[in-house]
């Protein structure tokens, strides 16, 4: 780590954002989470600003009390192909699900994404935290939060493995001799496990970043134990910089205890910072969010986390109520967190729902202020990087045009991108193809 | 019919070609199958020809004797949400199977094309014709064929009635009152059937026209009774002018059975045209492309549609081996015609085999002869349209410079987009949704 370390920053487009009410603020178009112009001017400004990535969220499950993103939105693989058109350097990065998809199928359409956009797609490994969504998928009970972590597992093997089944050079393409490719570098994988038996080989090759980046979004015990293990970026959403740093130094060293290197494995927290040009600006911006906010829409949004639990049946201005281990099967790390934090700060329903619909962070205030606390959140190891949120219309605009060139200015982001792959602006290895290595070694 | 019916024409875009050995002709990039800058350029030309749709094949196994470009492609979703984003006119039709996916996730994956292209997606049902296509997808056996064609129906009863879980004009979006969407236009398909179990709603609303079109591609009575019950359109392969008017009249006859209008359903024969300035010009194209073939070539690309069975066991220059039912399970229209071609003409291995390899179509010649044919088909009722393969290179560039003139001077194909949605250009009824509908007549 020290010196070489260099600020990283992703994107997230999300539509009409992530609560119940922002959609009704004035500057976001209502439709931006079907609105293809809107991801796409989000994206190019993200690539203006030389953004690592844009990211794009997913959930598998509506019902009535969804917020109104998740209600009508674009599904990940679709948009960042799209996406991947109209740019051309930043890094295409989307959530998929382990628990209701096939590994032969999402092997495929990352690698075709990374093919498309020359090396720049990254995939998001998630369990699908959401009962509902078995109901989806042919109505077998949604597994244990454990089994679900089992099945990830196994799940990436596949999927690393089925990325392999080109060697690098495995093309030779001699239209004179007639070779199109080698059969010594195409290889099977003939995986037989718990949950999945897929023979291989996959029908398309690697990128020039070698595979996509794998991204791990689950902060629970078996989500970090997964994330040391197979993944390159970790998505996280720590609520103070001690709680960041306890979570940047548990990661690294899980990666460190199975042999990995602390730079191959980058923390990015989530964060939704609100710019404004003064104190007073950012505070306007954060209260005319939070003004939308009703405490039905809270209790509902709050509901979503505990397996879409009726919170309304609560008085609202007693203590949060005990809800036991209820929710610890679904969004386990955040409704873990919640329970702690109202224990320990002895808040009521209304304070804790309102709280959560709309976060006052560390991440809200001048452009200096903002920066001054990514800045420290970077040197003192509690991220990376970070992914930055949609908390409030023209925040990634603000971002980029007023805390990035500070960023810059104290040599802490790129003022050009270096790598032309998403691998190499984020300074991973390119993973060298396992059969091509066994060979060497042999 | 009569009077009102107008041409249509789709593009294959398919890499390298379909054959063993064309990607050996100079003028094909050998890495086409994985180029975008080749998909994106075929897809822009067959926009400036006004065509109504690219369309992209598929497969999911593929082993050392699979053609080059099924070894390492574009998979289909992710290669038509690129174009989409690179064209604005043009449908995008892609293959996608029943019997190895989930409903929810590709009726998402084809909604969220059709909302990311203003309305121009297509969808081609296919059952997967490959019994090795079960090893990449947990091993249990290949369904046969009769099962994967009940599979594919109720498969598609699932996927329509989830794009209709939003009526139209279910989204309010009304920012001072704060509603978002009408629940009463919001709908649970709650299917229980055989094969599945959905719940919905579908998180994605329709697009402009209504549903993405459905294709279909199986010719088997099977196949042909799916596509008179479910299909949009049905994608084709006759040999001669007589077998595709019976396969039309037939389509044509059961969808009226079943109280469809015979406009409802559209019959694309794929062709694959090779358009010379003289007829010598003609003739050394096609030459150039079966001069290319290799007999081994030819037996192996054969195999394929017998469940890669090996031909090379076989004396060549006897009559075509006879194999029984062998086949039925695959691509049956395919190997019962060789099987009956075979026997008709008594023709030896090596003839099927090379004839296959390379046919020599009705549709080789100068662009008036070329375009006499399609005007023959068409007013003769074997054909709404044709979706124009690759037969050689620059093929699709020839038609659409030297072939459509012709057809626009005789008043069969456009001249410029009549709609704006691939259903609009088509002359495709927008479904209604069956909600609305059912209120309606309630």
């Amino acid at each position: 780590m020290g010196k070489n370390r260099q600020l990283r920053l992703g994107a997230t487009i999300h539509g009409v954002g992530s609560s119940h009410t922002a959609w009704r603020h004035p500057q976001i178009p209502s439709d931006a989470s079907v609105n293809i112009s809107f991801y796409t001017q989000q994206a190019q400004k993200a690539e203006e600003g030389k953004f690592d990535f844009v990211f794009i969220a997913d959930g598998l499950y509506i019902n009535e009390k969804s917020i109104p993103h998740f209600l009508n939105r674009f599904e990940p693989i679709t948009i960042l192909s799209a996406l991947g058109a109209a740019t051309s350097r930043i890094g295409l990065v989307g959530t998929l699900s382990t628990s209701y998809s096939e590994p032969f199928t999402v092997a495929r359409q990352f690698a075709s994404i990374d093919q498309i956009s020359g090396g720049r797609a990254g995939w998001n490994v998630v369990t699908s935290p959401l009962e509902g969504t078995a109901l989806n998928f042919g109505g077998r009970p949604h597994p244990a939060h454990s089994e679900r972590y089992r099945i990830a597992e196994e799940y990436l093997e596949v999927v690393k493995g089925l990325w392999d089944s080109w060697e690098d050079d495995a093309f030779v393409r001699d239209k004179e001799s007639g070779v199109f490719f080698d059969p010594d570098k195409l290889h099977r994988l003939n995986h037989e496990g718990e949950f999945f038996s897929v023979q291989g080989p996959l029908n398309i090759a690697r990128s020039r970043q070698g595979q996509p980046v794998v991204f791990q979004a689950g902060s629970s015990d078996s989500g970090r134990s997964l994330a040391a293990k197979t993944a390159d970026a970790v998505f996280t959403g720590p609520e103070t910089i001690e709680e960041a740093k306890a979570f940047y130094r548990d990661v690294k060293q899980r990666a460190a205890a199975l042999g990995r290197a602390p730079e191959e494995i980058l923390i990015f927290p989530g964060i939704g910072p609100i710019v404004g040009r003064t104190e007073e600006e950012a505070e306007r911006k954060y209260q005319e969010i939070a003004g939308l906010v009703t405490i039905e829409k809270a209790l509902e949004y709050l509901g979503r986390y505990f397996e879409h639990h009726d919170f309304s049946q609560y008085p609202l201005d007693e203590p949060f109520p005990d809800l036991g281990d209820f929710g610890s099967n679904s969004f386990r790390s955040t409704t873990d967190r919640i329970k702690r934090r109202a224990k320990e700060e002895n808040l009521t329903l209304r304070e804790i729902a309102l709280q959560e619909a709309t976060p006052r962070t560390v991440f809200i205030g001048t452009p200096e202020k903002v920066a001054d606390v990514v800045q420290q959140w970077f040197e003192e190891e509690a991220a990376d990087g970070f992914i930055i949120g949609s908390g409030v219309p023209g925040g990634l605009d603000d971002f980029v045009e007023l805390v990035v060139p500070i960023l810059r200015e104290r040599g802490l982001f790129r003022t050009e991108y270096e790598g032309d792959t998403l691998r190499g602006n984020l300074g991973l290895p390119v993973p060298e193809n396992r059969y091509t290595k066994q060979k060497a070694l042999s």
